[in-house]
């Protein structure tokens, strides 16, 4: 016997999916949701369909956009030239934070991870290599989680470019190894940006 | 500068609204939301609209229901001479769990403190009293949560129905079942020894 009204247990449910939540917690959400004015309840369901249909992928960095091009793809006061390659939008931002580098990103939407059956052609490699062999690009600075993945994913990522004769450098290890870009702090990705090397 | 779309910090912002979700977490939920199939996302959306739509308070019980009365109240096996009265939808859950119990509940929806400036005003205690009033009511089991402003809000309403000449009851306090009495505190093995029984 269900206690709770199907519809409650049905978002119960949808909470109880989402990554790091608990039944428990599920629970305490879909209540606080319930206690919401009208409004602001539908107002939150309205932001999944809105963020859903108008965000995809920016046509030439991957970035999420709700444009054709990203804000940074379309700016002009951005430095063309150089592109630094992260796993996820995350990156991007955490990069943006530390106010140091001026070029242009480009999204991979995941790492190589023979573990979790993510091969190359499954993130956006290719459209790196699109980017790179159009020209005009002289550095890449893989900016990729320093972790045994991340790591992976930056040399493949350099052995295919080598051959476009492009400068290819590596965030350096002001970043704590094992760490994740998303938490580092300004300081420590500045130091990171500045003291890139040549792989 | 936003390095999201609008979309999509709307979608973080909603989700940091939510209690206990911060920013990270926040924003995690929201590339998750957005990493689903088209279809789970919306249906996300959808469940919450369903549930505040359908969702409300049992006209005699207060409890969450879809229908004109809960599925407790309408069900003929249980005995409606004792009510059990609770803070919250989730006590009625809790109470179920335990097998033990099968008369009708009382939701109060909330419990009085001053500190939160919550009145008897502000909870379901008026509908208790009509339900009181109307007759038929043998028990009243007050089973608001053993702190503070549960035992007041248990004292208050005991002490309001006291002219009706009814039998007000409170849930035992005790060592719980399984616990250690050296975890015990102080006040519960206080109130263990005061309520010990013949055995």
């Amino acid at each position: 016997m269900d206690f709770f009204p199907s519809a409650l247990e049905t978002l119960i449910d949808k909470f109880a999916s989402l990554p790091g939540i608990g039944y428990k917690t599920a629970q305490r959400l879909a209540f606080f949701v319930l206690s919401l004015p009208d409004e602001t309840a539908l107002s939150f369901a309205d932001a999944i369909t809105a963020a859903k249909q108008s965000v995809h992928c920016c046509v030439v960095c991957q970035n999420l956009t709700d444009g054709e091009l990203c804000a940074i793809c379309s700016s002009p006061r951005r430095d063309a030239s150089v592109i630094c390659v992260v796993s996820d939008p995350k990156g991007v931002l955490a990069i943006e934070r530390s106010h140091e580098f001026n070029g242009m990103y480009h999204v991979l939407h995941g790492v190589i991870s023979p573990m979790n059956n993510v091969s190359p052609d499954d993130i956006r490699v290719k459209e790196l290599m699109t980017r790179v062999s159009d020209g005009g690009i002289e550095e890449v600075i893989m900016a990729t989680n320093p972790d045994t993945e991340g790591e992976t994913t930056a040399r493949y990522i350099s052995r295919l470019l080598s051959p476009f004769g492009v400068k290819v450098t590596r965030l350096a290890y002001g970043i704590p190894v094992g760490g994740s870009l998303e938490f580092a702090d300004d300081a420590t990705l500045m130091r990171a940006l500045e003291g890139r090397m040549e792989m």
